[in-house]
């Protein structure tokens, strides 16, 4: 970036709060995916009138602006890929209202999620949302990529929180959507616009979210199954008649991961494990918990279920659980980490097909995640300096898509589209329905300087990235 | 319309399914507003590519097109208030697919509201919005307008519901939007964009919605309450710890509409009434409701808390809530019915904003509805022949407006802007966003062929609606 560009961002924020400096800009350069693309400039603005002048700059001039939370994206998108200016929102992290008796808080967008809940938890409050990155990653993030977590079982998905949004769009003009009540229907629902346009729209500076009475108390309950499908098998029918906030799956690779880390031994014959929670009031909870265990025990193909003796069991299920993700890496040096999703009647043959494309294809995948919405993790696992590998995994990829949408299913759950699915958008999405998003995007950002690269495949690249 | 659009209609359609009998053109020119906008023509497509291509008719001449549901829209936005064609939905009245394992239904639009609640309850099924209307109001009219009702305390609006939709847009070509599935996030959110869009963007063909287990019983309690305030005050506490499935207010005058009707004789110094309802599993609402009543009992203000003791009687109360709408003509012979949302912790400050309006305008106003979520409905009643009268009628509304937004509030929770509150849109939202909204519907509908006329102000127009 020339330095006149950089000069007027730190007239704009201050000249300590912009930098060029490679060592800096390298801490801003990745994310989740583990890829890089080093920004031109890192800029840390204080408030929503320091991004409405960055904007307008960028705008001017033009250059990109990717925002950027706390990196922990999936599908690349916090990453300058077309360099430009990477716009770190660490500084918007207060927490400006928890109002207990509309159930509501108002934050700055950089709010780390977890503080968010620890704030609401000491006003008797929930903020449900509860994606794994919980203790790093910031509510902008979430907004700007509709997270998830094991709780949108019972509890949705961040765009089921999100009720009102202050926004800068790229000609550094401010919108605000949505209500701070329960209801409300005044014009063109622009909130769920924003939510899960990736950064691509317009920048959010302000975010009001619904919050639910704190549960009382929880009860974490584990099955051990003989078989994938037996396990898969089970969801709907658990569904059919229970209400758990998480039912998450673990298929039998996942299993020998996070082995060593179960809180009681597990048996080889062991092919699957369903972990499932109950929550809410402490006089409801322990008998639902009762029901639902009498019901497993009358259920085919199930080892073991058992329900969790102590907290501390509790906690331990859920390391383990959550160890997973990064113990993969004993397997393979890369990863790709695909979150589809299909009916969840439809998970046994979506484990089936992994398997069959394990074995036909060589490749070592393996499944967990959350099968209670039939978001299932496929982790397709590789070294990307061996060519065979990746173009192995990629055929596994391709062909885990096209069955998933042959399910009913569709391409991400949680991790939005980004940089890593954009190849694959027209496989899920017909072409009326792509161009009006396309128009959509130019609408808002007739110079494609708002974290340009994402979301949309380059119309020119017949190449896929990986 | 000229009679070569006629013809060319008829030869989408079908000769007998399109009308210009003055009598038929009547029964489509008005809607639950009262007012009346005579069509130039009727039309009953049987599906989505009759659809499309009377959109490309429409387009091509140009017409404007007016989708319609079963018309009992609060808001105007059947009204076909610049002439054109009425689109009748009714003949897309087939519910596709009842998905019992995953949860989810496929309907066409022109699907009645409770007929989707009674299919879907044959499966053990729950489909939450209920609109009071629901016996007779259509799916897509509901997708239209974002409908809610009284169980949206609990469950949530239409919005909460609607994973995916099919559309047709003004040039006749078809978007699929959305999923089928819990989770989804592949592109922009052109679905809740569609939802409450009240037919300005895209004619919807088909609704996909998510479905809940039926709760298993359901029990009803009745609060008489003192004062107002006294009422609205303990909306928030009961939110505090307690979970109802409906939670609705009627004031004095209300009250006194219904009295006749209540199942049990109602004291004189009762100046409000809560009604509440908690559903859910056979074994945990009866504790529920236990619990509910004792901390009723140890609440200032209320004169006398009771559940009812048969499902008959817990019926007439409801009876006793449908009937006050219809009813309050025995007031005044015209109504303006605005349903203002305020955070539910302000109801009292609502409340008496409308008590101090009755008193100083000399005007009949009453309240009742949703107050679980803050959605009041609040009942301007007047004589339209009497100018005084009306000119106090809307001195009265613009005030509540002011005070609904001081309060943290929205115009609209569930009946939407239309023709009837679009005077007033600028009030709600600030510029730019009127702006963007503006540009969307320009970017989808370039020349303002779909349901012209609703949501926004004319811009030229000084003059307002009532």
């Amino acid at each position: 970036m020339n330095q006149n560009t950089i000069d007027r961002l730190g007239e704009i924020v201050g000249k300590d709060q912009v930098s060029t400096v490679a060592e800096e800009l390298a801490c801003y350069s990745y994310d989740g995916t583990g890829r890089e693309y080093p920004p031109g400039a890192v800029v840390f603005p204080s408030s929503t009138a320091e991004i409405c002048r960055i904007m307008e700059l960028a705008s001017a001039t033009p250059f990109p602006v990717v925002p950027r939370g706390a990196g922990t994206g999936m599908s690349g998108g916090a990453l300058p890929v077309n360099g430009g200016v990477v716009m770190v929102m660490s500084r918007l992290n207060r927490i400006l209202e928890i109002d207990r008796a509309n159930q509501i808080a108002v934050v700055e967008p950089g709010v780390i999620t977890g503080d968010l809940r620890k704030e609401a938890a000491q006003h008797g409050l929930f903020y449900p949302p509860d994606p794994a990155s919980l203790q790093f990653c910031t509510m902008g993030g979430n907004v700007a990529e509709c997270a998830g977590g094991p709780s949108a079982v019972k509890y949705g998905v961040t765009r089921d929180y999100v009720l009102g949004l202050e926004a800068v769009l790229p000609d550094g003009s401010i919108i605000h959507t949505g209500v701070r009540t329960a209801k409300g229907v005044v014009g063109y629902d622009l909130t769920r616009l924003l939510v899960g346009s990736e950064g691509t729209l317009a920048i959010i500076t302000k975010i009001t979210v619904k919050l639910l009475p704190a549960p009382e108390t929880r009860t974490t309950l584990l099955v051990l199954c003989r078989s994938m499908g037996e396990a898969t098998s089970l969801v709907a029918a658990i569904l059919a008649h229970h209400t758990p906030c998480t039912l998450e799956y673990m298929d039998r690779t996942a299993l020998a991961i996070v082995r060593e880390q179960l809180p009681f031994p597990c048996p080889e014959e062991a092919e699957a494990l369903l972990l499932i929670e109950l929550d809410g009031r402490a006089d409801t909870v322990p008998l639902a918990t009762r029901q639902l265990s009498e019901f497993l025990q009358s259920q085919p193909g199930i080892i073991q279920s058992r329900t969790a003796e102590s907290a501390a069991e509790a906690r331990q299920l859920w390391a383990a659980r959550r160890a997973i993700s990064p113990a993969a890496f004993s397997l393979k040096p890369h990863k790709m980490s695909e979150d589809v999703v299909v009916p969840r009647s439809r998970l046994p043959e979506l484990v089936s097909c992994t398997e069959a494309l394990s074995r036909e294809l060589g490749v070592v995948i393996f499944t967990f995640g959350h099968a209670g919405d039939g978001n299932i993790h496929v982790n397709i696992m590789l070294d990307r300096n061996v060519p065979q590998e990746v173009r192995q995994a990629n055929t596994a990829k391709q062909l885990l898509f096209e069955e998933v949408l042959r399910l009913g299913g569709t391409l991400s759950g949680e991790h939005g589209i980004g940089l890593t699915k954009a190849p694959y958008l027209s496989m899920e999405l017909d072409q009326p329905t792509l161009t009006l998003m396309r128009q959509i995007k130019k609408l808002f950002d007739p110079q494609d300087i708002l974290n340009p690269g994402k979301i949309f495949p380059l119309q020119e690249a017949g190449e896929k990235n990986i």
